[in-house]
C-alpha cells in the first residue's frame, strides 16, 4: 500500500489499484466512512415519535430514530445478544427497538428493556444498543462512527446564517431516489467535484448554470452577479474543504454561484420549481453550493435544495443518493410538481452513472496510467490530496 | 487463524470472521464436510437398480446409486479421465455411469470398464471412480468423504430399536424443499439449535411444541409426558453430540418431547397428518428429536418424520435441505395431504431464511461484537465448543 | 506457483489449481493475452473510413478502427485523461474518438486533437492513445498487445498461398455468435484442441467430419483424400503450434482433412452452403483447420469459413466467439440461408458449452486428479506442455 500511495503525483489522477485493491478498501471504510461525518437525512423524515429510518453503507446499517421526547438518536443495528439486525425495513415507525430473532427489546433510547431467560449475572445495563454520534445542522442529520468524531465548530459558526435564511429547519423531503453505480465510490466523487465534463456530458445542466462554462467566463459571470446582488443571502465562499480543513474538523465548502442569465431556478428553462424557501424574498439568479463533509452536497436554489449523497457499497459498487426538499408548507400538485422539481437532477445523474461506469471500466485496463489533470479539476486535485493523507492514517 | 480461535469465549457467540473468512471456510469443509458423516437421502428415493441421486455441497458432487445386486454405492461425481462431472442431471436411472465428455464408462459399482483409445499400458483398474463410504440407518443413507470416517457404532447401538420401531426403513419419501439461505452455514445451524428463537419468531411451531416454552415450563410438561407414557416410544434421551461424543466415534443425539396438551402431530391445531408409522399404535402427544452427525437433525412424530440437511454453498451462503416421509404404504389425497403435510415446517424454515440472514448482515458490521448466550442456547454451546475444537485438528 | 507448475505431468490433465487459482489467472493474462496474437475480427466489418468494432477481453478493450485514409488502427479504448472508455458501442462510426467524459478528442490515427482547459504546458503529443501491433492475413486482423511481438513471419510465408487461394481478402462476415462458459478459458481452448469428444458429443459433427473417428480410420480417409486431391489446394500439414513455433515466433498450424464420403460442406447432410470461396472451383470433400496464435481457429471449407476465438472474462468465465465467413459477393437468401450456414457450428457450440462447464464443475472438486489423455488428445498435449513453459516465462 505504501508504494501505492508514493506513486501518488499531485494534479495527476489516482493509479488503478486505489479503485479495484480490497485493503485500501477497508482502510478506506475504517479512515473515512468509519470516522467522517456523513448526511444521514432530514428531521422531516421523521416528524413523530419512534419514526425511524437506515443510513446504510458497506456493511454498516444505522437506526435514526426521534424518541419520546422527541430527540433524534442513531443506533447500530446490530443486536447485542448475537448480532441480529433489529430494523429490517428502510424506515418506520417503532414504540421499541425489539429484535425479531430472540426479542430482546430496546427503548428509544437504545437501552435494553427486556431479555428473556437469561442468567441472573446478566446485567442489562452494560448492553444498551451502540450509540454513534449525531449532529443537527439546520435540520439535516450527520452522523459519526467514529468514537471521538471531528468538530462540526467551524461549519457551524459560518454557515448557521446560511442554514437559517433558507429555513432548512422547515424543509420537507419531497423525493429520493437512490442511484447504484457499477463503480468505486471516489469515481462518483470525483465526478461530483469538478464541472470540466458538464458541457459534453450535461446539456441540461449546462443551460441553465455557469459553472460549466470555462474559467474566465465563470469569474464573468461570478462578478456581476456579487455586484447587482442587494439581499441577503451570503456570496462570500468559504474553503474549509478536504485538505483545507483545521486539524480536528470536518471539512466544508460554501459558494454562491450564479445562473445563467434569466435562470430562476434548477428546472427547465429555469422555471421556478416551489414556494421560496425560508426568508428568502425573492430570485436572485443564484446557487448555493454546500459540502459538509467528505461525500455530503447540498445545492440550494432560491425555491428548492437538492442533497447529494456517495457512499460505497463494496470495492466497486457504490450508491449515489439524492433527496429534494421543498418549503414545508410546499404542496405538491399546488406549490410544485414532483416530476418538474426533479427532472434536472435526475437526468443528470443518470448520466453521470453511464459516465462513471465507463470510467471505472477504462481504468480497470492494464494500460490506464494516471492523466494530467485540468485547471477545471481544481476542487477534485483537492480531494486527491485530502485522501491520499488521509490513508496514511 | 489461531488468535480469532483464541478470541473464542465460551458462552458468548463467535466472532465476525468465523462467519466471513475464507481460509476459515477451507478448514471447515476438510475438518467438518469432508470428514464427519452427513445425511444423503433415503433409500425410497432409489427403489430400482440404476436408480441414483446427487448429494451435493461446496464443489463437492456426490452419487449415490443402487447397484444392479441392490446394494446401495457412492461414488464422486468426478471422472478419472479429465474430471467432467458424469451424472448432470440430480436424479435419475442410469444402466451404467458414462462421462458424457469422452464416454469413459463406469459400471454401477464404480469400475471402468469401457475407455476408447487410450495408450495399451493404460490400467483400467485403478481408474475406478473414487468411492466414498456409505451407511444405512433405518433406510436413511449416511455418507462421509473421510478416508477413515468415525464410527456409528454408539449411534446403532443406541437408536437401532427406535429406527425400527418407528419403522423408518419403510418410509418413502413425500416432499422435499430446498431453502437456500444468504448467511455462512453455522447460523443456519445454531438457528435450529435452539429454540430460544421460538416464540418470537414461529408463533406458529410455538402453538404446537412445548420446546418453545421457558425451561421451568418445558421441564413440567416434559414430567407429566414421561409419567403418562405407557407406549413402546424410547423417552429416555441420549446427549453423545458435538463434544460429548465419544473419542472416534461420530455424535448423535436422541430426546422424545412433548407436544402441547391436544396436540397429536406437527400440523395446524396438531390434527394427524397421515398414516402412523411402523409399529406405532396411536397418538402420544410426543415427537422425538434426533440429531444424526453435525448437520443432519429429524423430527419424528407418530405418523411422520421430518428430515433437515445444512450444506456450505459457499462461505456466505448455505442450503437448508428439508424432507418430509411418510409411511412407504400412505397415499396421497388418501391417506395424506401434501400442503397440510408440510405446512408447519415449510412456514418455519421460510421464517428462518429471514431471520437467519438477517443474522449474518449484522454480524457482519464493524460494530458486532460476540454476546452472551442464554440458558435456552445451551445445545448451541455444545456446538461452538466442538466446533472451535475440530478447527484446530 | 512453482510447486503448481512442478506438479504438471506430460501427457496428464493440469491440476486444479491451474483453473482457479486467480494469481495463475493474472499471469496468464500477462503472459498469454498481452503478448500472443489474437484475431480481433475481420476488414469486412469495418469498410467505410471511421467504422470500429472493439475487441474485448478480462479487462481490456481495443478500439480497431478504419483511418481516413483506408488503414486500419488499433488502439486501447482508454482515454489519457482520467481513463474512461471512449468507444462504448461494441461498434460504430466516428468521425473521430471523442471520450464521452470531457470531450477530449483524439483522431483516427489516435492523435491528440483537442483537449479543453488545460495548462498551457500541457503536451498533446505525447497524449495519444495508446496504439497496438495489428497485423492483416488475408483480411483476417490479428492484434498483439505486446510491446514487441511475436513475428509473423513463417506463419505468412507458409499461409499466404491459402490465404489468397481461399480468397479471404474477399469474404464478408455473415453472422457472429458469442457464447459465454462459466469455465476457465483453457477448459475451452483444450475443448477445441481434441476430438476425443466428438463421437460421444458431436453427432451432427461427426456425421460430416473425419476427425471423429479413431486414428487408424482417420489416417486411412486422409490417405485415400489426399491420393485423389487433384486441385490447388494445400494438403501438406504445417505443425509450427504451440511449442513447436520457432522461437520468437507466434505458432500456427495448417491442415486439410477429408470430410466424410460425400459431403461437401460443414452443414447438415454436408450439402453446399454458399458461394465457392475465392479461386475454389468446385467441391473437393475437404476441410482445412487452421490455428493462427494460441486462441484463434478456423475451418475452412470450400464454400465458407467458420472462426473461432476463446477469450478470457474472469479466472472462472470465459466467452467463445464464432464467426461465419462467406464470399463477399453471396446474398443472403439467394447463396445462402443463415440458418442452415449456422446450424452445425452453433448446434456444436452449444454442446461444448455444456461440456465445458461441467468439466470445470468436476475439476473443481477435492477429489479431482489430474488424469491421463488418450492419443486423440496429442494436440492438447502440445498446449499443456506450451502453457506451462509460458507461464514460467
Amino acid at each position: 500500500m505504501l508504494s501505492l500511495i508514493n506513486s501518488y503525483q499531485d494534479g495527476y489522477s489516482l493509479a488503478q489499484n486505489f479503485y479495484k485493491n480490497e485493503e485500501i478498501y477497508r482502510k478506506e471504510i475504517e479512515n473515512i466512512f468509519l470516522k467522517n461525518w456523513v448526511f444521514a437525512g432530514h428531521i422531516s423524515q421523521i416528524p413523530a415519535h419512534g419514526d425511524f429510518f437506515l443510513y446504510e453503507f458497506d456493511e454498516e446499517s444505522v437506526i435514526v430514530v426521534r424518541s419520546k421526547t422527541g430527540e433524534i438518536n442513531a443506533f447500530m443495528n446490530v443486536c447485542r445478544h448475537r448480532g441480529s439486525h433489529i430494523c429490517l425495513e428502510k424506515k418506520g415507525n417503532a414504540k421499541s427497538l425489539v429484535c425479531p430473532y430472540h426479542a430482546w427489546s430496546y427503548n428509544l433510547e437504545g437501552e435494553l428493556v427486556a431479555a428473556r431467560n437469561m442468567e441472573d449475572d446478566f446485567d442489562k445495563s452494560t448492553n444498551g444498543l451502540h450509540r454513534v454520534h449525531l449532529e443537527l445542522l439546520g435540520g439535516l442529520i450527520f452522523i459519526s462512527l467514529a468514537e471521538t468524531p471531528l468538530s462540526l465548530q467551524s461549519m457551524r459558526s459560518e454557515l448557521n446564517d446560511t442554514f437559517d435564511l433558507f429555513g432548512l429547519e422547515r424543509t420537507k423531503l419531497a423525493k429520493q431516489i437512490s442511484y447504484p453505480i457499477r463503480a468505486n465510490w471516489k469515481l462518483a466523487v470525483e465526478n461530483y467535484l469538478e464541472c470540466y465534463h458538464c458541457t459534453p456530458a450535461h446539456r441540461e445542466y449546462s443551460a441553465i448554470h455557469t459553472l460549466a462554462l470555462p474559467p474566465a467566463k465563470f469569474e464573468q459571470h461570478l462578478a456581476d452577479y456579487q455586484a447587482r446582488m442587494t439581499n441577503a443571502i451570503r456570496t462570500t465562499p468559504c474553503n474549509q474543504y478536504y485538505d483545507l480543513a483545521n486539524e480536528g474538523e470536518e471539512g466544508f465548502q460554501y459558494s454562491r454561484d450564479p445562473l445563467l442569465p434569466g435562470m430562476k431556478s434548477g428546472t427547465l428553462n429555469g422555471e421556478p420549481a416551489s414556494r421560496l424557501l425560508g426568508d428568502i424574498t425573492g430570485y436572485d439568479g443564484g446557487c448555493s453550493d454546500l459540502m459538509l463533509g467528505p461525500v455530503s452536497f447540498f445545492l440550494i436554489y432560491d425555491d428548492h435544495m437538492v442533497g447529494y449523497r456517495f457512499l460505497p457499497l463494496t470495492v466497486d459498487t457504490c450508491v449515489c443518493d439524492v433527496y429534494w426538499f421543498v418549503h414545508e408548507s410546499a404542496e405538491e400538485g399546488k406549490d410544485f410538481d414532483l416530476s418538474a422539481l426533479t427532472w434536472l437532477w435526475d437526468v443528470t445523474t443518470q448520466a453521470d452513472e453511464t459516465i462513471i461506469t465507463n470510467n471505472q471500466k477504462g481504468v480497470n485496463s492494464h494500460f490506464y496510467r494516471p492523466g494530467k489533470l485540468s485547471e477545471m479539476e481544481d476542487t477534485q486535485q483537492c480531494f486527491l490530496d485530502w485522501y491520499i493523507k488521509v490513508l496514511q492514517q
